[in-house]
């Protein structure tokens, strides 16, 4: 298992220096330094969390929770700022997950090979 | 891009030459070529996920599907094979939770930074 730590941590470097890890580092700190936009970024983060587990708990979303959010959005789409940090968090998102396909390869290979 | 998926085929390969892995194959490869074992083990895992897809779309559990599940839940501990094969699925989904925290600790350590 250390082999497999030092191959995580090695892979951890490469995602850390990559350009679309530094993209989204500049674009989350452009906004983590301009007051307003933190505030709205942080508030529309909130939101989706609020909206996320209302939907685990199964509960029904209020209209005002709908508006509510509808308003961020629209407040959102006027900042480039965070336009350009969610598009960044996509990307990275996306590699990760083309990473993570990557990583469970062997154990697919596994449990695919015999039905 | 290229070395991040360089990196992460690197870790692939360490992770399926760990003895954590082996361990698993051999496990999971005794299961499959064991008639009654592979039966029982399809026959749990097909009742999980049912179990699961329930929970996830919010159904009741039914009495039945409870019973059904306690019903294999005993089969399956009479079975060394399969108690071994579970065991060691449970390691290595253990191990893979910790890779994942190695891996996106940039990303934690990013989002941590500034509050």
């Amino acid at each position: 298992m250390i082999k497999v730590k030092e191959a995580a941590t090695s892979l951890a470097k490469t995602i850390e220096q990559s350009n679309e890890f530094i993209v989204l580092k500049e674009a989350y700190e452009t906004v983590m330094q301009d007051e307003p936009s933190r505030q709205l970024f942080n508030k529309f983060r909130n939101s989706q969390r609020e909206l996320y587990e209302k939907q685990m708990q199964g509960e029904q979303i209020t209209p005002e929770l709908a508006q509510e959010i509808e308003e961020i959005v629209k407040e959102i789409q006027q900042s480039e700022q965070i336009a350009n940090l969610l598009n960044a968090e996509e990307v990275l998102h996306n590699h990760i997950g083309e990473i993570s396909n990557i990583i469970t390869e062997p154990l697919e290979r596994l449990y695919g090979q015999i039905k």
